[in-house]
């Protein structure tokens, strides 16, 4: 599963790079889920890339699906502009800039929780594992307002797409958040009132998709990097058991030295282990690749989940085979495209 | 996958009974589809039902689906009004009524096929066989008409929801909606020329959807009656090989003497055999339910299918102990919302 949302707190300037200019944000996730399933986009006519040009994880998660024969299935839930695929919806609409009002309303959160449940309860019938991965430009603003909001101490834990993870800007902004809803740390105990004030409509949707699977016996692995924190604090505040989930990474995310993923799920819960895995990209001769292993983009779009299920579904699935299709994915798109542009 | 869409054309008077008044047709396919999640309705406050209480075939789909554990998708092609329910959307408008214009433009039609087939794909990696159900009120009228225009006489072989099939309107709504587009029987040759002129968004979408997985090496049973005529029309036509493709259907559509869903089917493709199946609902306690085996309703929502689908999946599934399971699912739908009313 891949959850495509949007939080107009991303239009904060500085706060992400998931999109080439703040104008573009809004099609970075609709473009992300195109891409997974025609090698290229639809509602823009270039893949998404930060603005020097480094270019969407779902170049990884598309090659390892591909590699594995791994079904997918995206979810919208609250994108601004809607993907040119068949998708499921969840009915939800972009969530507000936290700084300014409310997220969404608590309603809408638990009814997000509630369509996700009966979505997963589905899902369980037909796979004995689910991932799901995220596309949310300017989510690990929003987690670090959740948690704070719910008492999990997540200041410079949260990642970055960029090498200088901008913590003191997010810091700020969570404040400023916070004080527009007269909450402090630790100052809100519902999940969901949480979400309501200070989150984005990706949390309650996955959480939602996570509880219906694992209710019916089956095992979740969310794909992703600190954002997956607040999805867990969901379903541990509301007293859910947590054997059968887990994170599914990257190495760039788990190992990166501005973040502390481990960490800030440690405090959520003891129960849910982070995997990751190394794809080797240091090692790529492609330069946009390499960027991933020099701190930039570092996941998204379930890349480094999509890469580990890929690995457990098929043995033959090495890293350094799987290094060689997103490879080849490079050329057939990014490369494709710079050479018919110049 | 129950696919759930709508035309405009079921607003003509006495064509479909599918509702208990024209003003409540819209609801009838979103309601179907809440149905089968809930076991209730959300878009209206009670069970989609004839104008005289024989409830929607829904309740069969919902009492198979859950016997066996199959696992549930609804898309919404087309639905006028959207059902409360995380749900695959194919971004389609409902069809437009065929005796006024075109039901849509072909390249929406081909669009919903190629949205179809990614998605069936994908279904193919999840499950061996895919069931395709459908809820469109009026859909035998556009099937008669597709069918017409591509030189298959299907005129008094369209099956319908009333004892009394009102062949003599049908045939009088198709030769007006040919006139209007002056085209004579068998002058249209491209499928998706004869949907956009004369059929409905839940043709190409579900042929779309039968085609991914067919493609795949997957098999579909396409559960409901003479409309699916239409459906494998359009892979016929489009050169598609039909092997592991079939239709699931009750026996009251299959040995309804009012229409002819085998030889209609024989007409389209020799090689599409028909699977039928009794649900012994003859011998209810329950006179709603006794209603379908009187020509009341008959299918719908792939209760046919559904059930077969059941009894495949579950070898313990007897067609006995299905009737028991819809039977306590009309006593917790119907029988305690009458109940609450008195």
């Amino acid at each position: 599963m891949c959850t495509i949302s949007y939080t107009a707190t991303s239009e904060i300037q500085g706060l992400t790079v998931a999109g080439a200019n703040p104008e573009l944000v809004k099609y970075t996730s609709p473009a992300d889920a195109e891409f997974l399933y025609y090698g290229r986009c639809r509602c823009i006519d270039f893949v998404p890339a930060t603005p020097d040009g480094k270019p969407t994880p779902a170049l990884i998660t598309r090659a390892a699906l591909q590699l594995a024969e791994i079904p997918l299935l995206v979810v919208d839930a609250g994108a601004k502009v809607k993907p040119a695929i068949p998708h499921l919806s969840f009915g939800l609409e972009p969530g507000r800039n936290i700084t300014q009002e409310n997220a969404m309303d608590e309603a809408v959160a638990r009814r997000a929780f509630d369509y996700g449940a009966l979505l997963g309860r589905q899902l369980a019938r037909m796979s004995d594992m689910v991932v799901i991965g995220e596309s949310i430009p300017g989510g690990t603003t929003t987690t670090l307002a959740v948690l704070e909001a719910l008492g999990v101490d997540a200041r410079f834990k949260v990642s970055s797409s960029m090498p200088e993870n901008p913590h003191g800007l997010k810091n700020g902004v969570v404040e400023s958040a916070m004080g527009r809803a007269r909450v402090s740390f630790g100052g809100v105990s519902s999940p969901f009132e949480a979400v309501a004030l200070f989150g984005d409509p990706m949390m309650p949707s996955v959480a939602g998709i996570a509880d219906g699977v694992l209710a019916s016996g089956g095992r979740v692995m969310l794909a992703g990097g600190t954002q997956m924190a607040a999805v867990i604090a969901i379903l541990k505040r509301i007293g859910r058991p947590l054997g059968g989930l887990c994170i599914g990474t990257t190495a760039y995310v788990a190992q990166d030295s501005s973040s502390d993923l481990a960490g800030l799920v440690h405090s959520v819960s003891r129960q849910v282990p982070v995997l990751s895995c190394d794809l080797h990209l240091g090692e790529s001769s492609k330069p946009g690749l390499q960027a991933f292993a020099k701190g930039f983009v570092k996941e998204g779009v379930g890349a480094g989940g999509a890469s580990i299920a890929a690995m457990l579904k098929t043995r033959a699935t090495t890293s350094k085979k799987l290094m060689k299709a997103i490879e080849k994915e490079y050329e057939t798109s990014i490369e494709a495209a710079q050479k018919s542009k110049s």
